[in-house]
Order: C-alpha cells, then sequence, then structure tokens
C-alpha cells in the first residue's frame, strides 16, 4: 500500500520543469501498472506539436539524463524522451458506463525553495534536490492525490470507466491543450478538476471555482540584419529597434468598455555587442481579459503590432503561442455533487455554497471545455491545504494533512457518478 | 522702358506664395507680350498633376480674388486660375539655331517682413503691403532681371531661341518640376539659371555651383476611427499613436556611412479633443542626401515606416510628396562662358575660379538634368548681392545695384550663345 | 409671464461655447432682475484665475461681439467681458432659514447642427443661427428651466434664501469650479442639479444619479529650439520628438487593478515647416477612473510622463489643467424628497426606485462636493426628455414636454425645503 | 633564445577575452624577469576603479581556474586575480636618459576560429584550444613582437630608459585607460605602438595612423518594481518600457553638421517572466564621432535620455563607461623616425609617405594622449601582415614573416632614440 507522506516527500525533493517531468511521471506510470491500470503514455498520450512553451533540446535532455541518474526505470522513461511526459491510466468497472476522469499536475517551477529552519520541508529533511526548482504550487500533492486515488479505486467495484489524468506543464498553461488535442478528453462524460492551498486552509473545500481569465503567453521572434555600427550601420536592420517598437505600442493597446484585460510584455532580449547593429530580437507577451473573445481580439492586436514593427524595420519575425488558457464554467450539477460528498469525510469541516475565487489562469480549462463542448459535465474544485506562504514562494507549503482529504472526495466521486 | 528698381519694388509689396503668384505672373504675362514675345502660361506651361504640395483650393481662390483686387489683368489671370501660375516666354531670332533658356523663379515665402527703420524696403516705403507674405529670398529681383533680360534681347539680333521660363513655387522645392513634366525643357539646349545672394556681395560673379542636396518633402495621412475615449476606447483607431510611432521611427532611420543625410519630421497635427480617439493626423517629413540614390532610400524607409505605423493602428494612410529636388551638376563649359561673359560689366570686380557652395536645395536641379539628359548643357550661377541679412529672415534684402549686373550678364551670355 | 417655448428656441438658436454665453447670460442676468431677485454675475460670480480651458483673447472677443450684434444689454455684457459669464440670482424669503441652491449649465457644443427634415428643430425654423455651434447636450432646456422656475418662485412665500446658479463652460467641465472657487456655494445648504435627457424618455424623473467618473483634462506645452534642419540640427531641440514621447508612455500608462481607468491624448500638433527643427509642440490629454485617488496618480503619472519627455530632448514644458471633475455621491436624503416630490406631477408616470447610471462625468461635482464638505446635502437628478438621438449628436434634440416637469419639480423641492 | 613562431602559436592556442589574459600575462612576466627586466604588474600596473567592462566574478575566477590548468605559474598568477592582468617591463641603461616606451596588447576576441583546410592556424595545428575564443585581431602577435624585442633589448647598451607596456582588454576599448590612471604613462617621454595587420601586406610599414574615431561605450541599467502583470500592473515600475523609449530616442539623437557621428544601442535585455512586471532592464550603447568634443555631447545627450527615461517610468538608473577610445594624433617627428628606421630592414619593401587610414577605435589612444599632454611625443604604426581575412573574422591570421620584421623595427627604433 502506497504511503502517501513518503510519496509526496519524494516527489517534492525531485521537482521538474514542464515537459521534463520524466522522473515523476516514470512513478506514475510504474505505480498505475502495478496497481492494474492500463497505461497510456508518451507520445500516445500528448500531442508533440500542440505542446506550448517547450524547452530546449538541451534542457529537455539534460532532464532526461538526470531523471535517469535518480532512478527513474529506463524503459519507461524512453518512451518519454523528447518532452512526452503525458500519463493517463484507465480502468473499467464490471458493467460499460459512462468514463469519469480526474487530472492532476505534476509539473514544478524555477524557484530556489528556502531553506529556513522555519520551512516545514528544510525541518522534515525533504527540500528539492534539484537546485533552482521547486514544488511550490503544490503539484506534488496534486501527483500524489492522483495516486493514492488510483490505489483507493482500484479495490472497489463500479460501473464505467475510470481515467486519471496527469498533466505536463500547467506552469505557464502550457501542457493541457497538448493531452487534449491527442483526444485525451474525448470519450469523457464528467470531468473533475482540483487545487490544493489557494489559501484556503484544510479541512474547507471548494466545490467549485469562478473567475478564471483567458490568456495567451506569445514568443515573439525578430530578425534583422547585423552590420558592424561605425562602418556601414546603413547595411543593417536593425531588429532591436523593431521590437522597441513593438513593445510601447503593445503597452498602448486600449482599455475595453466590455471588462478587464490585461497586457505584459514581459520579457525582451537582442543584440550583441556595441558596436553591432542588433540582428535578433526575442519578446514574451502576455494578454488576459475576461472574455475569451477579447483576449483573441487582444492577442491579434499584439500579432499585428508585431507583424508591422517587423516590417518596419524591414526584419523578418515569428510569433509562436507558448501557453494560453481560456475561462472555467463549472457545471452547477458537478458542484453540487461535490459538495454533496465532501459531507461527512474525515477532517473535513466547511463546505462553501459559494464557488472559490480566482483571478489567475488554469489551462484545464481546456479539458473541462472539451468535455463540456461533447455534452459532458465538469468543475474544478478547491481542497483546503493552509498554505503558510503565498503559491510561488520560496516558502510555499501545503499541510499534509490535506492529502488523505483528497484523495477520499475523488474516491467518493467516483463512487457516487459511477455506482 | 522699363524702370528696373521700380519694377523691383512693387513686386517686392505684392509677395504672393508659391502657385498663387496671380499678379506677378500676369505682369511678366504682359510685358514679355508687350515686347514681342510669344507667350505660353496657365495650362498650357504646368503640368498640374505635378504640381507638389500645392495650396488648397481656398487659399487659391482667396489668392486669385486679392491679384484681381490689385490690379491683374482679369483675362490673363482667368488663365492662370487654379495654381498655373507659370509663364515662359519665347523669341525667335532672324537664324534657325539651337535654344538657349533662362530661368526665373517668381514666388515668395510666409515671413512677416521687418518694419524696422534700418530695413532698406522700410526706409523707402516699399514694404509687402501683404501681411505675412515677404519677399525674403529674392524672386522679386529675379523676376525683375527676367523681364529686364527680356528687354534688352527683344532689341537684339541673333540666332536661334531665346526661352525665358518663370516659374512658381520654387520654395519648398515645387513648382520646377511640374513644368519640366510638360515639357517646357524639351528643346532646350542651353540652361542658365541663377541666384541674387547668397551671402555674396555685390559686384562678385560665379559662373558655377557646387553642393545642393537631393531632397524629398513627404506629407502622410493617417486614417483612423474616432470613438469616445471613457466610453468605447476599444472602438477606435487612433491615428496619433501611428503617426508618433511613425515620428520616433523616421527619427531612428540609420546614419550612412556613404555620406551626409539629413531626415526631419517639421509637422505633426492630430485629434480633435481630450475625449475623442484621434482619427485623423498628417505629418510633413523632409530627407535630404549628398546623393540622389541614398535620397531615394530614404523615401523609401520614410514610406515603409508609415505604411507600418499604420498598419500597426489599424489606419487608413496616404503619402505624397509635396516638394523636392535633385543635386546640381554644372557643366564646365557654360561656367567658363558665364566666367568670361563676366568679364568687363560695369560694377563687376570679381569673378572666383571656384564655383559658389551650398548645402541647400534647388529645384531648377530638375530643368538642369532634363537639359543634360538630352544633350544639352546648363549651369546655376550665383550673382552677388550684398544682402544684410541672412535669405529668409525679416530683414533679408538685395542691393539694387545687383540688378543691372545681371540682366548684362545674362544679355552678354544670349548673345555668346546665339551670335 | 415668461413664455417657455419660445425662451428655449430663442436660446437653441443662439448657442455659446464654455465662457462665450453673453447673450445667454445677459439673457439670465435681465430676467433675473425683472423678476426681482438680486443678481451677482461678471467678475463677482466666478474666479478668473480657476476658469479652466478658456478660449483665446480673440475668440472671447469675436463672441463678445457676435453677443452685441444679436441684441444683448450692452451694459450687462460690459460686465462679463473676457469670459467671465457666471449668474448667480439670490432672492430672500421672509423669515430666515436655510440656503437652497439650482444649478443650471447654460454652454453650447461645437457641432454642426443637422437642417434635416425629420429633425424638430429644423421643421420648427430654430436651428442654430451660429454656425458650428449647437445645443446638442440640451443646456438650452436647463437654463430655460432655471429662469422657469425663478419666475415660479419670485411668486411663492418661502423662508430662508433661494440661490439659481448658472454656470458656464459646463463642457469640457471647466467652468463650476470657477464659481465654486469665488465661494459662490459656500453658504448653501441643499443644492439640486439636474439634466435633462440621458436616454431617459419624457414623465420619468430620478432623484439620484450613480457612476460619473472623475476625470482630468491637461494641456501640455513643450518649447524646445527650432533650427534648420539641413544646415544645423544638431542645434534644435526638437519639441516633437518630445511629444511623441510622451504621447506613446502615456498611453501606456498600466491598467489599475482597482478599478475602471481611461486614458487618451486627444490632440498632438506641432512644428511648421518641412525643413524646421519642430520648436513647439502641444498636447491634450484626458485622464478618467472610478476612483478620485486613481485619477490623481493617472494625473500624476502624466505630469511625470510630460516632465521627462521634456527633459530628455532639453525642452521647456508647462501643463495646465484645462478641464476636471470630480465623481457626485448624491445624498440618501435628497434622492427620497426628490423622489416624493416627483409624484403627481402633471406628465410624469415613472419615478424608478434606483438611481441613474453614467459614465460620464460632470463638473457640477465641484458644487456638489463644496456643500457636501460644509455640511450640507445634494444630489444631482435626471429629467426624462425623450432624446431622440445621442447627446452630442447633430439631431440631439428634447422633447419640450419635459420642460414644465422640469420646473414644476423644481418649485415643489424649492417649497418643500424652504417651507 | 626565443622561439618566436613557437611563441606566437602557443598564444594563439591559448585567446583568452579582457581582463582574464591570465595565462598571457603570466608568460609575459615569466620572459621579462628571465631577461632581466624590472616586471611591475597585477594591482602594481593597473587602476582597479578605471578598468571598463570588467566581467564578472563567475568568468573572472573561470578564467583564472582554467589558466591554472593550462600551467600557468600560481605564484605569479594569484598577483593577478580579480582581473589585473597588466604587465609592465622596465630596463635601465648604463646611463640616464629619457624614457621610451611600447605598448603592446595582449586580449583575444570571443569568435570561434574556423577549423576550414584553407585556415593556416588549422594546416599548422594551432588553432585555439579555448572553444569559442580566438585571436582574430593579431594580438597574438603583438605580444610575440613584445616579447622578441625585450630580448632585443636586452642585450644592448643605451641611455635611459626602456618601458615595455602589455595591456589588457583593448578590445571594447577597455584596458589601455586603467593602465594610464595607474600612472604608467606618466614618466614617457616617447611611445610607440604598432598594429599588425590591417590590410596592409607584409613588408610595408607605416610610420603613423590617421582617422580613428573618439568612442564611448556605456552600460545602463534601470531598476523598477516587479509585480504580476494581471493581478497588480498599477504596483509596478516598468523597465522595459524605461529602457525601449530610451532606445528609440537614443536612435533619434540627430545628425551633427559638424562631422560624422555614429550611434548605437547594440544590447538590451530585461525582465523574467510573461506574467511580471519587468523589474530590471540593461543596455549597451555606443557613440562615435570623427570629433572628440561632439562625441562627448553625443554621450551627453545618451545620459540625458537614460536619466529621463528612468524617471519618466519612477526607476532607478545608472550609467557606466565600459569602454572609450578617444581620437590619435601622431606626432611628425616620431613618424618620421619610424619611416627613416624602417630602411633597411629585411622584408620591408615599401615605406610609404602617408599615414595609414582607419575609421575604427583604438584605446592606446590614452596613453598616446597622456603622454603628449606630458610634452612627449607618440606614433602609432601599422606593421603589414598580408592577413587573408578581414579583422575580426573567424579565418583572420597575419602572415608569420611579419614578426621579425616587427621586433626589428621596434629595435631599431629604441637605439636610435636611446643612442
Amino acid at each position: 500500500m502506497l504511503n502517501i507522506i513518503e510519496l509526496r516527500r519524494d516527489l517534492h525533493q525531485h521537482p521538474e520543469l514542464g515537459f521534463t517531468e520524466y522522473r515523476t511521471a516514470s512513478i506514475v506510470v510504474q505505480t498505475l501498472k502495478s496497481l492494474g491500470y492500463d497505461v497510456i503514455y508518451g507520445q500516445d498520450a500528448i500531442d508533440g506539436e500542440s505542446r506550448r512553451g517547450l524547452p530546449s533540446e538541451k534542457v529537455l535532455e539534460e532532464s532526461y539524463q538526470r531523471a535517469l541518474q535518480h532512478g527513474a526505470d529506463p524503459d519507461i522513461l524512453a518512451k518519454m524522451r523528447g518532452g512526452y511526459t503525458g500519463v493517463v491510466g484507465i480502468l473499467k468497472g464490471k458493467h460499460s458506463g459512462p468514463t469519469l476522469a480526474f487530472r492532476f499536475d505534476m509539473d514544478a517551477l524555477p524557484i530556489v525553495e528556502s531553506k529556513d529552519d522555519d520551512h516545514f520541508p528544510q525541518q522534515h529533511e525533504f527540500v528539492s534536490h534539484f537546485p533552482g526548482n521547486m514544488h511550490a504550487c503544490a503539484h506534488d500533492g496534486h501527483t500524489t492525490i492522483g495516486l493514492g486515488v488510483a490505489e483507493a479505486l482500484s479495490q472497489q467495484d463500479f460501473t464505467g470507466t475510470i481515467k486519471l489524468i496527469f498533466q505536463p506543464a500547467e506552469e505557464g498553461v502550457r501542457g493541457a491543450y497538448a493531452m487534449v488535442e491527442k483526444g485525451m478528453l474525448d470519450d469523457v462524460d464528467y470531468l473533475f478538476c482540483a487545487h490544493l492551498g489557494c489559501e484556503v486552509p484544510t479541512g474547507q473545500l471548494h466545490g467549485g471555482t469562478k473567475g478564471y481569465l483567458a490568456t495567451t503567453k506569445l514568443a515573439a521572434h525578430f530578425h534583422g540584419v547585423a552590420s558592424h555600427a561605425g562602418a556601414t550601420p546603413e547595411k543593417g536592420r536593425n531588429a532591436l529597434l523593431g521590437a522597441a517598437t513593438a513593445l510601447l505600442n503593445i503597452h498602448s493597446i486600449p482599455r475595453y468598455s466590455t471588462g478587464d484585460t490585461r497586457i505584459n510584455v514581459g520579457v525582451l532580449e537582442g543584440g550583441t555587442a556595441a558596436n553591432i547593429i542588433p540582428e535578433h530580437a526575442r519578446m514574451i507577451i502576455e494578454t488576459r481579459s475576461e472574455s475569451e473573445e477579447v483576449n483573441s481580439e487582444l492577442e491579434q492586436r499584439v500579432r499585428t503590432i508585431i507583424e508591422h514593427s517587423a516590417g518596419m524595420h524591414g526584419l523578418e519575425y515569428e510569433v509562436e503561442i507558448v501557453g494560453g488558457a481560456i475561462p472555467i464554467t463549472c457545471d452547477e450539477e458537478m458542484i453540487q455533487i461535490a459538495r454533496e460528498e465532501a459531507v461527512g469525510i474525515e477532517g473535513v469541516h466547511m463546505i462553501p455554497e459559494e464557488s472559490a475565487y480566482s483571478t489567475g489562469s488554469e489551462d484545464a480549462s481546456y479539458m473541462l471545455r472539451r468535455v463540456q463542448e461533447n455534452g459532458g459535465k465538469a468543475t474544478y474544485m478547491i481542497i483546503g491545504g493552509s498554505n503558510p506562504a503565498p503559491h510561488h514562494h520560496p516558502k510555499f507549503d501545503i499541510e499534509e494533512a490535506a492529502l488523505p482529504i483528497g484523495i477520499e472526495w475523488f474516491r467518493r466521486i467516483a463512487l457516487r457518478i459511477l455506482r
């Protein structure tokens, strides 16, 4: 039987960034197989072309080698090489019936974990072994809950099919879309997702969530012509002039009277030396809106500005989507089921009527959307976890008591839906 | 016989801006006719479509009415209505032979003339009667010399044909091109042009000139969509954002290692009210270069920047040429003839070997170019005139003693070429 | 007795822009005097230094002469010369008591009125006689109601003091502040303001209003150094470079998570000619926010950007406030009084419980604020007027049946407060 | 006795970037000592604060370790730790007399050396062992000549003092200034510098040089405030908005009518992630001019633009000089001595009367200036070296036959000056 705490701490010590969750996903594959699940993973679980913000081949390979060194199963690993780190475990009940999916995300963040004495993982000696990476958003807990649920359900009778979806690269809203595009959600009738923490105390459970913004993350690349800045400046095509013009004009996109919007150029890098007309530049841009339609319009405006900032200076350019999410609408029926099944779980003391509220972004949104488009129903829940520091903070943590609560909640929901 | 001083002072009192030289040109037509010249003028002398920087119809009409009120011949005037103010006087000699052209420009500047006591026209009571306009570049003198030469040659025997070209709108380098495009220079074998003043003292004559820069003057118009800035900013298409972006990027066009260049956005105007997204904007831009080819490249860069500044903000736009000139290359043979004929003119005390040097621009350049392209020869001379203040200054003037010198010089050159 | 319809149509025919309401204000002064009011006007009613966005002396004087020509009383007019067009009429009751003020605005807009057959003023032959100006925001109706109320109250017994405030230059939110600064509101215990139209049908009356935004209108002037763009560009200090930089950066001021904001650079003008480094430039900027504090922060950001855009290019600059308004908070007690007194007025069929909502801006806000700061109470009401076209539209109009309703409403409120 | 060819090839194989010439400088120190020179080096030879564009501590330390691994003397190395890689060798003659200095530069470039078969160092197996670094500007040859001269002069009688100055970080014009500021040139009466190659064939020697431009290289750092771009954009202070504004405005600095200028922003980098308001940005800027005064004016304009671009967005900033050079004026007397002493050197077949011409920049210029300011005399010579590819090219090389020519030339000049 799984030792939930040990598992969580092991994952916490080995935090892997988006699309490099080789070791984590290997453990998931191994565990699911040992529990009798059919397991789809590697290129079978994720559409390569639809992955957003994929790391460089160098980074992918270094992470791969690191996973090997840290004990991951080489055969399983081989199937995921190149950043194919999604896993789906399938368990069929005795009778045919609806398909119920749960989704768990596995990736960590590029944050240096605190080693202060008041940081729980430091006290208990399970801080990150991978310098610069940290599970600072509870995905170690999510993965643990996912495997805990896998175990719990493997010992139950039910009607229909269980699908446990372990997704890579939720940070930067990059990975869910590629599993959706691979069709992993196409046969799902009911989908439940959840997040641990979110400033909600342990023992409190929200059956639904509101407020997630549509967002698009774009990378723009400008390619000009280098030239000696003293000898022949007129022969250059200045990529930084194009990029700086784009930056100012992107920030000048107007406010919308129809609702809140956001625009940011988060990164701009270009040029090589004082005396060279800059040949290349690169920008990372983000748009957000309450409305998916307005967000698309913002994205289109950004693309237009980049196109013409490049054209103005005789530059070539590309724009690629490196992340994105859409708003989330939870089905009332699922929210109610979740709330009802929360009643009586040991340690649960509050089940608010109101949905939780967040202005963040979540790429599980694509999964909910696909299920709902096909006539299914879905919700996104919050599992309170008394986080002592905000998400993405070097001292972020969740109370481990929340883990068995989460497992039990998913188990009950599964049996309710598939009874 | 013409009273040169009176004529010059009358013209000085009635300064007319480019393409509105109705009164001036009427006097030229009348005088040439009275001296026996065939006179081509109005739409016969100038190609309407090729006029650059034409004033608005309102301005053209107001100037027309003013000329009527100030005694211009209504019949002559009628033929020039709408800004057709070029005149060509033709006189054929007894025998056929080459065609020799002289060119004189007639327009004034939008400058308020000084009424200080030390200003010669004020002392002698012939300052401008047309408020805000002034002959501050000696074109009143040029026109006077032109008519003086017309008179002097009407009494001479010669072989071939004399063509006296009186051009509008030299200021802003706008008018010569339209007379060239009408074909007025197509049959010319020899062309002499001259400028009075230019910081050269009375009695000094230069047979040629060097250094005139190629230049282009462009007007750009941006058309967006107005919208209430508070209620629906997202529905606007902001013409001023496009124009400001163009302005900064035009100034950022690189220096050229191949020689001096200049760029200026001289005017930017747009928008109507604080609370309206600006619908229209307008810019005036100037490029200059020692090299005609580089100037064309600068013009192309400006056009590209405007196109994409507009496209970036969803604007329509137009760019029109409102002025232009090319470099001047004087033929050595003509320079020598001019220098030789300067010898012995009363009042002339210096005939430098070197050509005069200026980094201004001159649209007579188009006339020289056309003659030279057809195998003819041409030069651009300087007639010293001891100007007490710089050109385009409210106290600019030229010493009237320079006028008979100029007339006599042109007369001698004509007889030398056409003997 | 006043003929309300005739009066309104006469005012409609003579629309005068902000601070040039010479004829309108003269009629107000004359009428109030004839009804027995003490009248304060000219420099006694308005603080000269506090007027925002005052027209040029030339415009002020031309409008003054026009008013003279259109029959305004020369003696009254003389006291208002120079743009002092505010009027206050004071009527004291038999016994001392509180001071109640009503405010009416008198100015028109720079809009060309429609002459289409379906436009009511055209059908009834009272369209604007002043080309380019139009009463397209119902201030002709406001002034008419004000004088109608003046007449109605002159025949009533009451306790305390009536103050009828006729303000100039509400458009552009420029005039109220100067009357407040002159102290006109300092002794006021109760203030009622109202607007006709606002997409509310005739017969519907709102006792209060919500949503008016804080706004600031700024004019920025940049002063550089002119220089010949070909000869000595390095000697110039380019005012348009500064202004274009300011424009782009003002538009780049971030969105606020605390509520809606707006930013616009509505006008930019600078430079004189293609070949001159631009010496001067001028911008008109507008900020808006739900929050007065955030609006101040936006104004401060705009000022900082202008300061440094100027400094960057060696320019001198000034920034002046040319308009402004603050949010409006209506006192619940006054709203209720207004709603109660609306009951039973002939023609009134609906008195909504909810306040009207608008995201415009109103400079009466300064008057409400001053009264409230002194412990008084105030509200801003809406008088439905079935406007067939939006405010500020060439076909804007209000149903004249709304005028007697408005007069009666104010009359009843006065007698309720001052009984 | 030194094997010149072996020495040059060893240096070529171990190219070290500016301020990391640990191994190279160690060899110089060792050799000079073995020849009997007094050697000043480390912090005694270079002013730490005056070093421009010093690499990071990490880079300095890694290079230091690399030098250790490649056989540099640990004791000598220890004195240079931290980027103190300048060396001065002093040899006194039998009698007191003037001080003569020669200057040699030692650093390499961040260029990947060609391994093509037609590249001489590849053919002879001495291409760079340090990946990404290359001696592509002949400084390996300069150092070799310097040591060859040291050896040649150690066996000669002379009057006065020889000073051999080996400077770091000439690339980017960063190192000479710090040796000047340490006083290394203060007692020098005569200074000769030289460059190999420069498109001049082997056997041709120029006694002087003309045309080197004044230049300044600046690094600007902008520091703002990070904030979540979705949650609280208004709390950020956006370093990239400031930097982009600076970039556009720096490029908009006007052309100068007084002579050629150049401006470039070669590098811009800022921001960390799509959803964070960028906190930091960094720019590298370069100005150039024929005139030192105009170059100072350009630098001042750049500084002003940076100051106000920062101020506009509430940013802190610093600007530091990371490189610079001034024009070079060679003393006619020294040019003649150099030309006279070139006569008769084996392999020399051409000694042009004209100085060589280059529009590059050289930081030896600071050394010439210091000597000349103190009343001394100096020149900058060219030693032809038949380079098959341009300087800074992956296939750059110099003909090794030029090395003994250079050594002999310096030897003869020394004996002429110090005889």
